[in-house]
Parts: structure tokens; sequence; C-alpha cells
């Protein structure tokens, strides 16, 4: 049995004109808009654009937190651009913290793939919801609410946060608060903190004190 | 010159089914779901579900941050539902703060009325940005950061907040630590503030200690 | 006690690419998309960005509607760029009127902050919506929808329209239709309008009359 | 060869919830919301609600503007419900017009497939964009703007818009005007068109003048 | 009666920065992004942006499948690219077929405009919703489920399939499988597939055995 | 020092209708729509919504592909209901093979956590991406592309992949073809493949030959 060629089946959906179809992988030095980076050009585009092996190394936990945080994000992660995902990895050493934080613009499922650690959210409404988990327990942290990790055993926690966006940002409030030069006197307006509490975690966190 | 009667163009236009088209005035009754309230039957609908008179009336500052904030969010103005946005009014005695929080679905747009407002935001690199706004000013805040408003003049101030979503949220980080039951103990290390300072602000707040 | 000091925390999460994250201020330079302008780079971006004091100046009703609309689109405020939402300013003297139009990517929500405004739309299936709305009220306009602005009493009015869009675009069907070089015959033919009164308010409006 | 029989692989993904996957065909008896009507349980799901073949007969245009549409959306066609896009048939005797409108809510290609049509549409710097279609020619207008249609020949013409939305809303300028009872002053007002041509397209169109 | 001439009115909405807002015609030159191709410059957009004429020419199947996809995606029709549409002309001969293939990011409404198509689809639990269709008849494809079209009688056929995204892409399985350089072996294992079925047809369409 | 009692502040954002905010939680008795399922009343929200520990527990993987899928979608975590996220656990024992599938409505990241995998996915230009990934690694598969995963060593691997839905759907090709009852002679028609390897698979996979 004999197969005739056939050549002309679709040529049409192969233009000369760069293609906007399947992915954009980041391109880094074209301008970049409100929906991601702009796109590398398919023609150079590899498997590697779409691999990260950055998350299987350990981050370094030698800080006040004992704590790291290792993002797979459309800055670290082109392929990542514009397809709506990203992901991270925690590293939460013996009595290790991620401080109260958000991520503006996305939502999140924490994956634990070692150790114990202790995960909570507050809604707006004020409930706090917490939960301890083990490994490969998951647990959702909606949208743009406050939420923090602690290491819940004596041993080394590691899990693995998905976020709902390839460029979720990440604000600490700790740091939005203490690791800049506020005035102490407006954040204690704007927090209720007393100025000897705001004073002291300026200098843990290296914060100064500007005069407005 | 006479015209002939006209009536079954675009007949086929209006169906025996529920539309799906114009609007979704909220029908608090019915099930919601992620993207709002489930809609009102067109028939019932009137002109008093797209309008609110709510935000003419001054808040009720007589409170510790001498700040009322009044709503008309999806769950007070049924007409914004599935419309991407909404609108509040601030009010701030003098001296008046609205302290930090975050919009956890929504970027912001603050329009001064009246009176002299401070007002800030911190980038998730933990820059700040603050201005003071004079009535005409507008500043908006992105998405899910941080920001507050303090009253920076001796007069009430009152300003209008748009946002860009009908169900914006509202979270108030002192309200989400000190106002509910999460353990002194947990505050503490998910915040590095001292324990006698979390335990005032409980105080002040209403929160209380729960032990897990 | 003493705090170890602190360094490599999150440091991961600064990259020495351009971030995609917390906003996009319009870079109006660099070519624009479907989602918004370009982002400038975060390094030059200021406080400035996010604030538009236009608003505050009345403008200029001294025309044929008595009315003035002023922006604070992506276009003029580029703080707003892909962040879904935009303001502008109404001015109607006494006796000015915004004719019917539409914002064909947006809805809008009018907050009445001087003067008395009769305010209306009309849904798809004809059904007219109209209110008087006074200080502190607010009406919502369905995106797309035909409406229209009345100052309703013998005073000045001001309004403050909030759109679910940066860029939400204004279509004023008076101009649509008779601000151009549209032929009368096919106005005539697509409006059922008689053509002296075509006439007429192309030469109200500034329109010619193309004969294609 | 034998292979084994396997019975266990993918198992967890069927639920007993209903699912919410694929597809949402419209369940026109239960509550819609922003984002569509409700959807039918899967298990009653048949082809025909995927297939519609109410376009395969032509609109009757003995009317007025010697034209039909007959529309395929997601109130008459379940299965594009949540889906994105919908369709429709456009019928114009000879002399037949489609007179100026928009859809709201989405963008439309227009495909002629019989005759001759004149179609054109308006931006919102009021430059007008017309062309002559002939069959097999596609147009767009982007969301939301005015346009038209006008058979360009002596003979029947067909065209099927498709739309970006499977509610994508029709509202026709001549009837959201004098289709109603909306005052004869009030669209005077805003309009710029005379109260005679007013009441003569009231007339024509069926419309009352309520004072109001 | 005369009118005063206006001149003001709305200036304010022409900006000297290039507008985003009503369209954005695909400028192929600058870079894309995730939402799609940048705009072309307003001011040398011409209708012809918004029109395309090449669905009205037959698409050539004299090949192996007897068929040929004619697209007018955002990569050949400009005028669509950031409007959430595109349209493609689809040809079959007596005897033709789209064998099995996805849109990875659309849904489609096909329209049978002559002759017969079977048309279906398969669902993410396996079953198949199949149709035979007339002229006139759409049947809607949910977005990324596998589907097919295959002349049903024996005369040429002729259809216009309508996206729900300017880009939908088209991913055919008998291409992605046979027409590249997967090793068989590799094929076997992820199809179940006999290795002379995946040799006979790498030969047919054109694929070759990599040795990884 | 003594603080007031507070209490109007932001009483009016707490109302008594349910609220559409911080989340909605999967309520799998009312209806679903487009975008998701109905929200629980806040009210009987817990904690345990949040988490889902399903993914702890191995797959069962003795079946024909040596694999096992353990979705954790909304219709299992009820949590992730509106947030644009999900997750699975994927093991693959000794040889296991995810063959070729798509999700059709996500992106999907995948993160190895023990062995090695071979995965990898063809775009719409038919050009393969293909890498082997070790413990720690990720790869992205854009939205819709066809892609698989196949256990690339000697031991069990399990990785988890995060998709950018909270409904993904899972479209295998090989049970799409050969686990219903499509008529062989169709398949072929659609697939180019011979129907004695059609009629093997049906007999593996356990599908039927319906006569149309």
């Amino acid at each position: 049995m004999i197969f005739p060629i056939f050549f002309t089946f679709f040529l049409l959906l192969s233009t000369s004109h760069a293609s906007v179809q399947d992915f954009c992988v980041a391109d880094y030095k074209a301008p970049d808009g409100p929906a991601g980076y702009s796109c590398k050009k398919p023609a150079i585009v590899t498997v590697n654009d779409f691999v990260y092996s950055g998350l299987g190394i350990a981050g370094n936990t030698t800080n006040i937190f004992k704590a790291a945080v290792t993002p797979a994000f459309a800055a670290q992660f082109p392929g990542v651009n514009g397809l709506g995902i990203s992901l991270a990895r925690l590293d939460l050493g013996p009595g290790g913290v991620v401080p109260f934080h958000t991520h503006p613009g996305a939502s999140e499922v924490l994956l634990v793939v070692q150790g114990t650690i202790i995960a909570g959210f507050v809604a707006s409404d004020n409930t706090p919801y917490l939960k301890t988990l083990k490994k490969g327990d998951i647990i959702v942290f909606p949208q743009g609410l406050l939420h923090f990790q602690v290491n819940g055993g004596d041993t080394p926690a590691i899990a693995f946060p998905s976020f709902s966006s390839p460029s979720p940002g990440l604000q600490i409030v700790d740091f939005a608060l203490f690791k800049n030069d506020l005035a102490t006197e407006l954040i204690a307006q704007t927090t209720l903190l007393d100025a000897p509490q705001i004073k002291k975690l300026k200098g843990v966190l290296g914060g100064t004190n500007k005069v407005y």
C-alpha cells in the first residue's frame, strides 16, 4: 500500500510572523507589560526554558528566621511567563518561621514534603484558620490573605508552594514595616505599635527612621 | 410618507430563559459562586438596584482610629455584582487613621474630596511610596499591597476609594493579628513582636489568647 | 537580648531581571499591547507615577454641552496601567449635558459630589433606568450600555466616574454619527434619521459629508 | 501477547460530585450568575446540547429594516455557556440594514456567505472604518464600538457574526432611544435631535412619551 | 437658530500618548507578549487591518487528508489581536478528514455552509459526542478537547470554525506523534501503539526516529 | 495609659448577606457554574476545607501503566474552588508511564520529589521538548498541549503536578480513542491507524465497537 506524499495540508498555519500561540517564554531584555514579559522568539526557545533545577537545592536558613524561600517565578523561570502558574521551595530549619506575609496577586497551595509545618491564614473577618501539616499534606491560602508557616517539629522541614500566577509577589509584613525608612511615628500611628517596639524591629531588620 | 409597521425584527433575541447579558444584579438569597452572587430575575430589577445612597452619609468616627469606612461593595450595592468595580466612603476625623491594610482582590484609586490625607503604600521590595493629598488628588494602590491613610490636617477629611472588584475585601493587619484568638506566642513567632506589645494590642482591639 | 544580623533571607527574590510583580507603571515610549502599556523600569518609578492631581481642576464647560470630562485613564495617569481601574472628573454647568455615550470596555460607577444630576442608562431590551442623584449618591452603568448625565439643578454639578478598566474608552453617539465624514445618506439609512436633521447636526458638530 | 486487565488507573479522577471540568451546558432552570448559567448535570447532557440548527433557517426580513438577526447565544444554544464564544445569522433583504448598534460585552467577526454587505464601525476618536464585503470576506468589530451592516447589492445577503462571548448582548441605538418611554425632551437634550424628529421615530418604532 | 462653535469638549481625551483603547491591531515587528502582539500606532491603522479576504478562497485539498484549514488568526489577521476571537475556513474534499486535534487555548464553534460534515469530540470522561451536520448547523467543541471532522457526503464540504481566542493554536495528534523525531520506542511506551504502526505513520507523515 | 473601647469601626463591612470575598469553598450540593462550584456559607467553613491529606498516600500502580494520578482538584479539595490553582500526585512504578494526555483548561508545573522522570511535551508546530528530571527539578507544560511522563529509573518515582486551574481536566489520548464505543472505522479515518491496531487497543483498554 502506498501513501501519496502530502505537503500542503495546514501549510498556511505556519507564517513568517512571530507566533503567539502555545507559550511565551520570557525575553528579559525586551519590554515587559501588565500581562508579563515579552516572548522570546520561538526559534531560540529550548527545553531548558521550560525546566528549572534551582528548587532541588536547599536554601540557606542561617538567618534570623531560620528559613529560606527559593522562587521559580517568571523572573527566574522563563517558561512559566504568561501561563498563570509558578512554584517555589521553602526550607524551614528547626525553629524556622516564614513570618506573616501575603502574595498580592496569587493564591497559594503549599505542599509539605518533609517534616511538620504549622501553617495558617487569617480571613478578612479576622478568623484564623490553622493546621499542623505532615508530609504529603497540602493547604490553600486564598489570594492576598495574610498567612504564615512555622516549623512544627525538631527537624528541618521542606515544602513547595505553588502559585496561581507566574509573578505572585511576596510582601512580608515585618519587612514592609521595619525594613525601610518609614518614620517611626508614622508606623506607630498606622499600626498602634509602641515606638520602642518599632525601633527595636527596625534595628533587627535593618530599617532606618526617615524624617519626612 | 408612511412607514409600514415592523414587528418581527430581532424578535428572536427575547427568549423565555433568564437573560445573562447586560448585568447581573445580586440576588442575596440564591447561592453565590466564585464570580459573585446569582442574578436577580431581570423582570424585578429596578433602577434602585443600580443606585446607592449610603455614601452620602458621614461614617461614625468616634472610635479608636477616628475613622470610618462605609462600603458600597456587591454585598451592599447589588447593581455592581459581576461588573468589576465598587466604591466606598472614607471619613477621617482630626487625627484619624486607617491603619495598614490590604484589599486581597482589588486595586484601589482613592479620591480626596475634603481635607488633607497622607496616603502611602509599600511595594514588595519594601519601598514605601508616600504622598500628601489635597482635595481633588487621586492615588492608586496596586492590588494586594499594604497601604494606609492618615488625616494630614486639623479638620475632618473625606475620600472615596474605588476598587477594581465588586468584592475587594479588606484585611486590616492590626485586626488580623490582634482581634482574634491567635496565641500570643504564635504571633510573637510570626511577627517578631514582643509578647507584652501583643498582649497590649489584644486588649485594645478585643483579641483573646487561645491555647492551641 | 541580641539578634544576629540576618542577610540571606529571601535574597533570591531579588533578581537582575526587570520585575513583573506589584505594578506596571506605563512607559509611553515603549510599545503597548492588548493588556496595556509597557512597564517603566521599577528603578525610575516614583510616588508621582501613582498620584494624579488633574482632577482637582474644574473642566472648561464653555461649550455646546456645558460639560467637561477630564480623564485620569492610563494614557494620562501611568500608575493605573494594568490595574483594572481608572477615574475621571465630570463638570456640568447649569443646563449641562453629557449626551448618550458608551464606554466600550468598562463598567462605570458615578459619584455625585456637588449639585444634582439626572443620570440614566438603557438596557439591551430598551428599558430605561433613570434616577435623579444628589450629593453622595452613586449609580452604576453596566459595561458598554448607552447612558447619559444631565445637570438636574440650577447650579454647577460635579461628579467623579470610576471605571473597571484603565482604558475604558468613550464613544459619544452624536460624535460617532455627526463629527466625521460619514455620508449623510449612509447615516440616514443606518439611523432612520432624516437628511436635514443629519446635515444640521453635522454642521453643529463639525462633520463633513463624504461621497463614498 | 496478553495484556493484564487494568482497572484502577485514574479511578480517583471520577468522583461523586458534579464535575466542573470540560464544559458547562446551560441549565435554564437553575440560578444564573455573572459568569453565565448554572451547569446541567453531565449525566443528562447529550450531543444535542452542543449542536444548534436554528441558523440554517432564513430569518424573516419583512420588516422596516428588511433584516433579521437570529442569535445562537447561550440563551438559545446551551452548549456555549461559559465558553467565551457564540454565533448568529444575519439576513439582509435587498435594501436591508442593521442600523447602528453595539454588543456591550463582545467583539464580533462578521463572515459574509452570500451577497454583498457594506459594513463599518466608528472608533472612539470618531474615525469611521468602512468596507464593502464580498462572499468569503470577514471584518472584525472591536468590543463595544458602534457598527452597522447594509446590503450593498440587489439580492439577499447572508452573513454569520461570531462573538467573543456566549452572551454578547445587542443594543440598537434607534431602539434604545425611540422604542421606549423616554421623554422626548430628555432625548432631545441628550442627543441634540429636534423634537419632531424624535416624535417621528417614536412613532415608527413604537415608543411613547413618558412625562417624568 | 445658531449654535455656538464648541471646541473644548472632551479635548482632554486626546493625548499625545499612544492610545490603548478601542483596539490593538497587531504590529508584527514589535515584541509580542502573553496577551498578544504589540499594537500598531493608531495613526497608521486602516480599515484593511480589520478586513480579511483570504477565507473566500478554497484551500488546496490535494493532500492525504483531502482537507485544508485556512486560518484567520492574529498571525494572519492583525485586526483580531487582543479581541478574544478569530476565524478559519475548512475545506473537506470527498472523503476528506480533519484528524483528531485540539486547540490548546480556545473553544470552537463550527458552522457548516456547504455539504455534510460528521463532527465529534470526546470529553475528559471519554464519552464521545458525535453528530452529522447539514448546511446551517453549528456545533461547539469545548476548550482543549479532542475533536475531528469528516466529510459525510460525496461532494466537497465547507465550514467556518470560530474560536474564542485570536491565537487558538492547533495541535493535530497524528502530527504531534509522527511528524517529528520522537523515538519510536518512546512513542510506543506513551501510546501503547505497536512499533510497526508507529514506523508506518512516521513514514506517511514525514517523521524520523531519533535515538535519544 | 487607657484606650477607649472602640466598637463601630468598619462595622458596616459585616452585613447579613452571604459574603463573596476572600474565598468560595465548594458546596457540592448547590448548582455549579462556568466559574466553579457554588460557595459554602462562610459560617460553616472550617480549616479542614482548606487542607487536603489525600496526596500523602501512594496511588495504586498495579495497572497496565504502572502509574497512578491522585487529584486534589476542586471536585476533591473544596478550598481551591475559584482560586485558579490545584494539585495532584503522580506515582510511577518502575517502568511506569503516564501516556500522552492534555489538561484542556490549565498549564501544569511538574515537581519531581523522588526518582527520575522523563517528561516531554509537543508544541503546535510538532516540535518535541524532552528532558530527564531528577529530584527537585520542575518542568512546565503549557496549557492544552500533549505531554507525557515516563519513569526514567529502576525505582518508584513520585511527582506533584500543580495546575493553573482548580478544575484542569485530564484527557488521555489512548482513553479518548480506545476506551469508548467510537466505531473502529471512524477512528481509523480520524487517526490513520490501522484497524487491527485499533481493535487491539480497544481490547486492552475496554472499548467497544459501536456501529453508528
